[in-house]
Parts: C-alpha cells; structure tokens; sequence
C-alpha cells in the first residue's frame, strides 16, 4: 500500500510500519488450541485411545453425529487459489496465504468460529470442486475468498451443486451484503426510498454482480452497470449476458460519464478513478460508495462536495463498508442450525440486520455500524439462522 | 473398548466412562487460535488489508518467505481415509475424524506442533496423492493415518515422490521407532545383542512390515514375519515378497507355534491370541511385545513367566509401547531444518533418541521412557534434524 501524505494526516493514529506489519506475520498468525489439555494417561486415554474409539464407533453407525462430536460444525474451510488476492491480482496460492490466515483470524474474532485456510495449487474450477468435495467430511461450510472473475461465477455455482454445506464467496456476497445494509442506512439517515434511486455500478467483477443482484432483489429497479468496456446494456456472455437482461431498464449507452449523468448513487468497485467533474453530473444529494482498495475511486472530501453520504472501504474515513460486517454472522448463522446452503433469503436477511444494527445510532456518517460493534455479528446470525429455518434448508436444529 | 475386571482392577484409577468420554469429546477437541489478538482497527489493518498484502506481495516475490510469514512451517496435515482406524477397521473418513482430531491434540501438546485433521472421501491412492499435491501450499508436513494395508505403502510411496516435504504413515514409521527404542532398552536391561536375536513378528500389516524393516537396518539378522496365512518364506506379491527377500533366514515354514520356537523376542501386531504353551516354547529370557490395542495378544502377567521384559501399547502397565514417543519429535525435528523429506536415518535416529533417554533410568520395566517424559520429543526433534542434515534433504536451514 503507498500511504499519501493526506492519508496519513487523516488516520487519528500513526499508520502501522512495515516492519510492524512483517514482524506481526512472523510464524502466522494461527495456531491449533486443545479443548481440553492433555496432562496425563487419564486424559490421553479419553482424547485418543482407547476412549477415541467409543466416539468413532457412534459416528460410524449414526453420521450425524459427527456434527456434535467433531470440530467440522463450526469449521469453515477458507479455500482460494490465490487468483485475485486483494489489489494484487493473480498471485498463486503461496501468497495469498497470509490473506486466508487473516480470514480465519476474523472468522474467529468475530463469529466464534473455528476456520483452516486451504489454498490450492491448481486454478481448474473442476478440479477446486473435485478437492473440496474430497475433503468434505472435514470441514462445515466453504469461505471462498479471492478468487478471480468469471471463474469464480462458476466455482461457486458447481461447489453449492455438489457440497450438501454452505458456501459463499466472499468477494461477491459479503460485500453485497454490506453494501445493501449501506444503502438501507444512507436512505434511512436521508429519508430517500431505495427502489427510486437510480444506482451505477461501476465493475462487473465479483462484487460488481453480486451487488447489481442484491439490491434488485432489494427492491431497486434501476441499476447500471459498466465494466471495462462501458455500460453493459445487452447480452454478453456468461454473467454479464445474464446481468444485462436485469439491469439498465433506460437502455443507457456509453461509458461512466453517460452513466453517472443525474445517477443518485454511484458504487465503485474497479479501481479507476472517478473524476470530479463526473461526480458533478450526479443528481443532488447523492450517495458515493467508493469502495476500492487501498485506494477509493474518488477522496471522501472530494466526494462530500457533491453527495449526501459518502463511504469507502478504509477505516480510517466514516462509512467504513467492511465485509467483516456480514461474513462471520452469516457463516454462524448457518451453522448454528445446520443449512445445507445458503439461500437469496438469508444474505438478504444479514443485510437488514446490520442495517438494524446500524439504526440505533444512524447518520450520514454513521450508516453502517462499526466493523467492532459487538452486536453485529449475533443479530446476523440470528437473522440468518431464521431466514434458514423460513427456507426449510436446515437439518431440522 | 471391552474393560475386563482384570484391567479394571490393575489400573491406578477408575477407567473413563463411557460418559465421560462423550462429554469430553462434544464439540470436538480442537480449535483455532490467534499469535495475536484482534482489538481495534489498527490491528486489523495490520493482519489483513491493507497491511497483509505487504507479506502477500513478499511472498510473491520470494516464495520461500512462506516458511517465515505463514503458519505452514509448523503445519502437518493429519490425512486419513479412515480405512483402518484403530482396531474399528474401514469406519470411513467423518467416523476417522474424531482421532484425527485426537492426533493433532497429541501433536500440539508433545510437539508444539499445529495441525489439521483432513479425512478424505476417497479411498483411491491417486486421488488422495492428486488432492494432497493440490493442498500442497496449505501445510508443511504430511502425517497418514489409518490408512489399510496394502494400500499404505503405495499410498506412501507415491506421496512422498509427489510432495517435496515431510510424510510419514505413523502406523508404519511410528510404530516401528518406538519398537526400535524399545528392542534396544530391552537389550540394553538384559546384556543382550539386538544382531543375534531370533525376532518374530506376527501381523505384516502396516506396522508389521515397518517393524521388520527398521529391525534389520538396525542390525537384526534374523527377523521372521507371520500373516493371517502363517510364516512369509518365498516371494509373495507386493510388500511380502520384498519382505520375504529379507526375513527369515533360516528357512522356516509353518505358522506361529513353529516361527517361536526358540526364539528370543515376540512383537505382536495382529490382535491374534497368544497361548502360554507357545509362548513357553520360546528361548529363555526372551522379550514379548504385546503390542495389539486394546487387548494385547497375550495378557503381561502370563507372558512375564515366560520372558524377562513384557511390553504393551497400555498405559496402565509397565512399557508402554506409544507412538507419542516417536512423530511429535520426528515431525518437529524435520520442520524445524525444512526437510524435504523423512530418511531411513532420520527414523533410527529417532529410536536412538528415545532410547538414549531411557537409558538414564533403565530396567526390565522402564525399557522406554513415559509418553509424558518432557525430554523425549526434544531430544528426538535434535537427533531428527541432526540427520536430516547429514543426509542432505534439509533446505539449509
């Protein structure tokens, strides 16, 4: 990350040094704990043999027990290739490693739950599909993460086919969701109705899909949006082909400047930066979601000048859009009562329960709760949990 | 596990409950844990983005920086199939989990090792080798457990071509170590010569087969082998005919009544019964290595009228044949100099460290130390590195 200069004046605490950040990631920043320790011959012989095998042998002759007497029921199994890690793009499995470490670090902080980071040496989606399928009585769900696009379109869809468990890419859904709960927020702190705005995505990515898809099941009906060759307004191939069918019911054409003219919302998720004069052309009192990473499309002051509320995914401006807030209650959520999947019901529930969260306190800089609020996390797992239970995808918890 | 009044009577404390050990077990035994806690945003700007993409572009430029920035330099994979577990047999991988889960307990508190249990839905040696070389990124080490023989050779065998580090099949390698270890300690208590013993093994499993072959490297000259179809004397498929080629030098025929006659050691991997009027048949003096979990071919207090050093897989009798005393410090000797690999002179190094220490307080009843001797996986991790880097198969660590 190269930290500017206004950035760092406009942290509140000096930003991390690199040699703090290397010497934090020394060893890992996971470890396997025991739930009960091993002291002696007693406990050896409770843990392993020849108590072990009283519990093997119940599994064996009735598999669902393996939910109550294994770790798998609160592990989720934290997979990528390694193919779009972070900003960085196609890194390999190696070095996405300290990302999934990182990933797991926060499923236990925030959700309670227990996670292994596998990140795989092939890129072949039915070849990941064939592995996880493999390796499936060892975990409870799947946390995609950082996979690259359009591949990660397909990798999903396969995984839920073939894995009777949760699985969600992150990189799509729980941004999707946060984002959903952002918008709730801005249009609740600025009393404006969701379903007349008019949104511009700009990346059709994996976060770009999801959210075009989130709010229109949310009730919005006009979304734009464009990718690296403009506004997407007929069928292309694979998702985009599907996506245009749904959205940009004007028939707007061109490129972001035609897009963002009289737009209310503008959400970026590509990295290309959104000039002012741009943003100019949006109708009044809008909201901006400029949310790439390190650096948003557009500086929060710059934005300010022309929209209502304005948020990015950096902590260190208000409106901090951070997935953090969705995935750990949604993954809880589901394993708390056994879902086989995860359903368009339950992310949109996890969305209305961060928004609910966040009404408390609500503001224009204040539309999504912060990613340490300790309520967050439960009030989605409930919600998801319920939304699960409305489904009918849970095993009967 | 069936606890006859005998056993009952010879422990020092009440066995576990059936209870109790289900109680133990709820929830399963391990769990994931943090180097560092998460408390405010700094940290986790410092863990994930944007601080963790500084190590993630480092590793991407440098991939050995994986071995210092991720938890992969301590990780050993716990696979199983879950084909030969315990004395249960093929129970299938979700029933394998909970000593899987066992195992990593094990590691963690005789090693300060972390590890992953991944029980795999396959049986099929080259897809468990293609889902391992798949996984390769994810862990540092690969222990196999319980997995059936014959498949457990090939199955090693390949996976040690396929994969540039540590595999070892415990029930093989560890097995035979601690057999080592204590063939010596019984020598070493009686004045006798491990190269001039008569040694019958019972049982040319997966242990069966390891405890020959690290016997005769040893120095044992006179090993003959016994399965289910009696004393293994000319060239059979497989591992047998290998072990044919090396064993039994005298040419003997018949089953176990001719294999123990007049000889000196009995090492006991078949859950076979072992009648007293043939264990009298053996020369004075001798050793029985009862090793059969968890009923021991022939009860210690019968054999002792027989032998001068009796030894068990038991805690709750004297020489305790436990693996514990071998893979902690086998895998941890070979992570922490980043072998590529575990030799023939890494294994008989470690049942020389195991013995060096029980030397120190040596007799017909202490010929190995106890699993809970704090000075064992240390000093076998030393004598594993040690060797490791006399053979070269270290990454210059």
């Amino acid at each position: 990350m190269t930290v500017s200069p206004e950035r760092t004046l406009s942290t509140t605490e000096p930003q991390p040094t690199r040699a703090e950040i290397f010497a934090s990631h020394e060893g890992g920043k996971l470890s396997i704990g025991l739930s009960t320790p091993l002291r002696d011959a007693r406990d050896l012989a409770i843990a392993y043999t020849p108590g072990v095998a009283e519990v093997s042998r119940a599994i064996a002759a009735e598999p669902a027990l393996a939910r109550r007497y294994t770790w798998t029921d609160r592990l989720v199994a934290v997979v990528s290739d390694g193919t779009a890690v972070l900003g960085l793009g196609d890194i390999g499995p190696r070095a996405s490693l300290p990302v999934m470490e990182g990933k797991s670090a926060l499923f236990k902080t925030f959700g309670g739950l227990d996670s292994i980071p596998l990140v795989l040496d092939t890129t072949d989606v039915d070849e990941i599909v064939e592995t996880l399928v493999r390796l499936r009585p060892s975990f409870g769900a799947v946390n995609l993460e950082d996979v690259s696009a359009p591949r990660c379109f397909e990798l999903e869809r396969k995984l839920v086919e073939a894995l009777d468990c949760p699985v969600m890419h992150d990189d799509q859904h729980g941004t999707a969701i946060v984002l959903l709960a952002a918008v709730k927020g801005a249009c609740a702190a600025t009393a404006r109705d969701l379903r007349s705005l008019k949104v511009v995505i700009s990346g059709a990515g994996a976060a770009g899909v999801a959210c075009a898809r989130i709010l229109l099941a949310a009730g919005a009906s006009d979304v734009v949006v464009l990718d690296s060759r403009g506004i997407i307004y007929r069928a292309r191939g694979g998702e985009k082909g599907a996506l245009a069918a749904e959205t940009n019911p004007r028939g707007v054409r061109g490129g972001i400047a035609e897009a963002l003219r009289g737009a209310d919302v503008f959400v970026g998720l590509s990295s290309a930066t959104l000039p002012e004069e741009l943003l100019a052309t949006m109708a009044p009192a809008g909201f901006v979601f400029a949310l790439s990473n390190p650096d948003p499309e557009v500086h929060p002051d710059v934005a300010a000048r022309h929209a209502a509320v304005v948020a990015t995914g950096r902590s260190d401006f208000p409106n901090q859009i951070n997935n953090v807030l969705a995935f750990p209650g949604v993954f809880r959520g589901a394993l708390d009562v056994g879902a086989r999947r995860i359903t368009e019901s339950m992310k949109l529930a996890a969305a209305e329960a961060i928004f609910s969260v966040a009404t408390d306190d609500l503001g224009v800089d204040r539309i999504v709760p912060s990613p340490f609020d300790p309520r967050v996390a439960p009030e989605v797992a409930a919600a998801v949990a319920e939304a699960a239970r409305r489904d009918g995808v849970t095993d009967g918890h």
